[in-house]
């Protein structure tokens, strides 16, 4: 590929003038391995960035530079001469994906986005770092000319259908009876019997929010089950009438249409150690905002998963802000803002694979089950696994993996280097006993608005969890970890959450109370299983309009409930057929659990000034800082 | 890969007990290079033969065997444990694929199916032939358990819908009012947030059939633009009503779904050479029959695609029954029959690429435009290309590739070692000149019922096409080629047509003739071009109901059509408004067309008896030599 690349190194300045390059650019667009991008070619006039971004990519792997700057300006980002590359990554979907900025086999590069809005259009991945050392990526905003879902406003719910408008910020079209969601540019090739080529925006789900409070609304719930289309007709120009019965909406709500793939996440980091990632506006992408996997030492300061300002989307990213998969070292989220993205804020676990055939006391065959993990592979000659019993999640051993065949993206055949304890059969899991031990700090963070919860944990490494603010749906803080569905290997070692202010959670239909255990353990083991250890809660501001608990564990075996304190508010109603009780902790030992001190709006104001956390008021979503939010249009 | 495979060779033998196998099967499975596949657990109980088709690959691979032997009877394959490759595949869909017979880097080898059929589960390609040197396959059938289109007989036809019945053979479901096809397993899995895995069947176009003539029904016309589905209702159980107007179809038609991808070919042949398949009844798959690219010396005899026995579907495969696309050496078809697939018997041609920017007068970016073509990559250094003007069709002269930068699977940047003629500009074409020059053989072939044409030929090489039959629904044989749709390099050199029957053709909407050039050479240049050269058609005889021309053709060099018979007959109504004419020449040269004889019902006889061919009773195709299908169930 260098050979090559070198060879006809200059092909890659596509669009920017053969003879300028040649003269003046390769002494003017770089000092000191600096990349001056507009001198490269990069231009803000809407024309295609990608191929001036390879050229510098290729001057960076050349060793001439190790640092890329834009000047401040809108550059944009087309698939057509993007590079692409099959991709399996971790809880999204795997496919062959083109890449606005490859960084892979880089050692020791930054990009400075100089406060540029870097707008991508149609299918392409903003940024995958692979194979990678050191990276550092900052100072710029991403956002989407199309986002991958789409929204319309609520005009009647009926027990046979809903009304819907659409703004031209979503573009439709009802073929063949069928809403179908479009690109801007409407298909104009000839009907064959060939595919078409046409880039559509297709849905699998919906879920309604609520335009004032800037969050999902009171209680909605989703509608899965729509990955083939729904009938609908239009009404009038950019008004629907979508033939679904029974929705969970209310007239005024948008319908967020989920996309029915998570193909394009915003940063895809996979076997890489030493990324950071700072000052980023992250507005749109069609799958995870940041999600590393096989990575290690990962910092995110001031990342902000947010819409884009002017209100024409109330949906930020399609899916989780933040997401890392079998990680290890360090991973650092400080200062950051994850609002209004259509999954969890973040996820923190390992991978378990099911063992679906045993062939010889040291040979059996493993299989990734989740979809989305198929093709994320994980065992190597030499890796240590843990043995873990399928319906109690408890460890019975570990072996040291002699050689594996992979048969394709699910099904592994593995050999061990000694026999396999006599007690693991089939169904029972395996997980990569090293990989998810990432020491982890999340600081100072605001979780928000989005669907389902705030952070699930997971890593066996130490946590620490400080300073934050959750106002989410579903539960703020999730233990979870199942090898029966999700296959996240979880099992919590050392937790500290401190200082966080968990302000009014638990509006909508993801959990059980605002601290919760999720795991997968089959009701009969939990008595005995100790999955998550030591987790201390101290210091909280716990401000609840909720009869949910505070906290819902089993299966923890040290939990310490500290100095933390309790606001009751009437942010929102109050289900009736709820009861209400504090703490719902069985199946547990060790536990110290001290009831939270009362403290009243004046006092909790008092703490907050001190503490300098944020209390969002739902009422008044329009008032929230906007200095979190970077002009875009 | 081979040390892995050695290492854990014996994981290969899943589900055929791992003592049996060490113990009897290393000895008994093989006997002088043969393996008796049965021996090494191939069972006809319906279990999967895919690892045992891999164990027995492993063999070969470490030249232990060079030939598979598989007992009368039924066997089945799974996708779970076959072995997947990302596949470009020209003409069909790319995509990561699972593959039952992977076949690849084999040299001499011989898979003999002792007449046993082989039955393919959901989404896999039955046989991969990559990067292999002289490989037979021989003597079995294949089909699927649920065919990728499905069929609705028609029940009625209004302006505003069409009613149709289903069987079980094609299971679906109405989902938020949108027509869904389904695996014959329903869907259990929870809903959630991640795409399900589920295996559906999608279409994209509808296509009406005549059940009795066992053809496309009579002028049909393709429905196309259904890839997101049709709104539809159900009236009964396995009765609906699809809420598409105008349909193009009458009660009693089967209505066919065409899949919305070529995803499922059944022989993928790539960078092969000495490929032999023969005794084959190919029953189905999910894309082209037989596909071969950048081949060499291909040789299919007695391969019969034909619906399976029972007349539970109307449609045999859904695309066309063969392909061969930059293929050299030679290519023979002899003693076949395509039926009933949803596409033309064969299309023999090579790629254009588009010439998108020239950067440097020995520089240059092509992209692969046909979205089917793209990542069939046909530039190596040291290609010779030709270059072609885009409107016309017309040589401008060759060059030597230099390097090859490939972007992505469509675009690529080329280097020529000197600079291209002045008179090449963005919009001009590219084609390897020295693939697509295969010397064809097509003989004693019966080509019949199949949507659109016969044969399309393209190839440079000397084709000789003789004593085949044609009941086409449009052009028996078509020349075509073009650099602005298709992108399909054609432009024959050395073209034989003799001895064949072309039996009542044109029954449908897909040509303008029974033999036609439908070349995309634009029209002012048509005068000029001579795209297609030596042209020999003679001792045919011509049963024609039509008033279509018997020829239609244009920018010819070289056109020869003598001794051929013409027979009147009254095998279909004749469209009033047509106007009757033999042959529709123009812009070419070197011409002689002599007036066919014109021969009586008796004469034609006697003439059809010597010669051997079949001719086709299309109001008495129940009739039909049933020798020729293959009993599966």
């Amino acid at each position: 590929m260098d050979t090559i690349m070198k060879q006809i190194r200059i092909s890659f300045v596509v669009g920017i003038g053969l003879a300028s390059f040649l003269i003046s650019g390769a002494l003017s667009a770089r000092d000191a391995g600096v990349i001056n991008m507009a001198a490269l070619g990069a231009k803000t006039d809407g024309s295609d960035t990608t191929p001036i971004v390879r050229a510098a990519l290729a001057e960076v792997r050349r060793g001439e530079a190790t640092k890329l700057v834009f000047p401040p300006g809108r550059y944009d980002f087309y698939s057509v001469r993007a590079n692409e590359e099959y991709l399996f990554v971790s809880n999204n979907d795997a496919g062959l994906k083109r890449i606005a900025f490859p960084l892979q086999g880089m050692e020791d590069v930054t990009i400075d986005g100089g406060g540029a809005t870097f707008v991508f259009h149609g299918e392409i991945v903003p940024f995958l770092i692979g194979d990678s050392n050191d990276v550092s990526l900052k100072n710029f905003s991403v956002d989407f000319i199309r986002p991958f879902h789409s929204e319309g406003r609520v005009l009647a719910v009926t027990e046979d259908y809903v009304d819907l408008a659409f703004t031209e910020e979503f573009p439709y079209e009802i073929r063949n009876g069928v809403l179908v969601f479009t690109s801007h540019q409407r298909y104009s090739g000839p009907a064959t019997t060939v595919s078409s080529g046409e880039v559509l925006y297709p849905y699998s789900s919906l879920l309604a929010f609520d335009p004032e409070k800037q969050e999902t609304a009171y209680m909605a719930k989703d509608r899965y089950g729509l990955g083939e289309g729904a009938a609908a007709e239009e009404i009038s120009d950019g008004r629907v009438r979508l033939k679904l019965p029974n929705l969970s909406a209310d007239p005024g709500n948008i319908l967020v249409f989920g996309p029915a793939k998570r193909n394009y996440p915003g940063f895809i980091i996979t076997d890489s150690s030493g990324v950071h990632l700072s000052g980023i506006n992250l507005h749109h992408c069609g799958g995870m905002g940041v999600i590393a996997q096989r990575s290690a030492d990962l910092f995110l300061k001031n990342i902000r998963v947010t819409p884009p300002a002017g209100g024409k989307r109330i949906l930020s990213i399609t899916a989780d802000a933040t997401h890392f998969v079998n990680c290890t070292g360090r991973i650092e989220m400080v200062d950051c803002l994850f609002e209004q993205q259509k999954d969890d804020a973040t996820n923190i676990h390992g991978l378990y694979a099911k063992i679906t055939r045993i062939l010889a006391p040291n040979r059996f065959e493993v299989r990734l089950v989740h979809p989305q993990q198929a093709g994320v592979d994980f065992i190597k000659s030499g890796t240590r696994l843990e043995l873990n019993d399928g319906p109690s999640l408890q460890r019975h051993g570990f072996a040291r993996v002699k050689s594996v065949e992979r048969i394709n993206k699910e099904m592994t055949l593995v050999e061990t280097e000694a026999p396999l304890p006599e007690d693991i059969v089939v169904g029972d899991s395996i997980a990569d006993a090293d990989a998810n031990t990432a020491d982890v700090l999340i600081r100072n963070c605001v979780i928000r608005g989005n669907r389902a919860r705030g952070i699930l944990l997971g890593s066996r490494g130490k946590m620490v969890i400080e300073g934050n603010t959750f106002h989410t749906p579903g539960a703020a803080i999730l233990f979870e970890g199942d090898s029966r569905y999700w296959f996240e290997q979880a099992g919590v070692r050392d937790v500290v959450i401190r200082d966080n202010t968990f302000d009014n959670c638990n509006y909508g239909v993801w959990g059980n109370a605002c601290i919760q255990v999720g795991s997968g353990i089959e009701k009969e083991f939990r008595s005995t299983s100790r999955y998550n250890r030591n987790i201390r809660i101290e210091n909280n501001l716990f401000r609840v309009f909720s009869p949910l608990p505070l906290l819902s564990m089993y299966s923890v075996d040290g939990l310490t409930f500290v100095d933390n304190q309790l606001e009751r508010t009437e942010a929102y109603p109050v289900p009736e057929e709820k009861e209400e009780k504090l703490f719902v902790i069985t199946n547990s030992e060790n536990v110290k659990v001290e009831d939270p001190r009362m403290v009243s709006k004046r006092q909790r104001k008092e703490m907050t000034a001190n503490r300098g956390n944020t209390v969002i008021h739902p009422k008044a979503v329009n008032l929230k800082d906007n200095r979190l939010r970077h002009a875009f249009h």
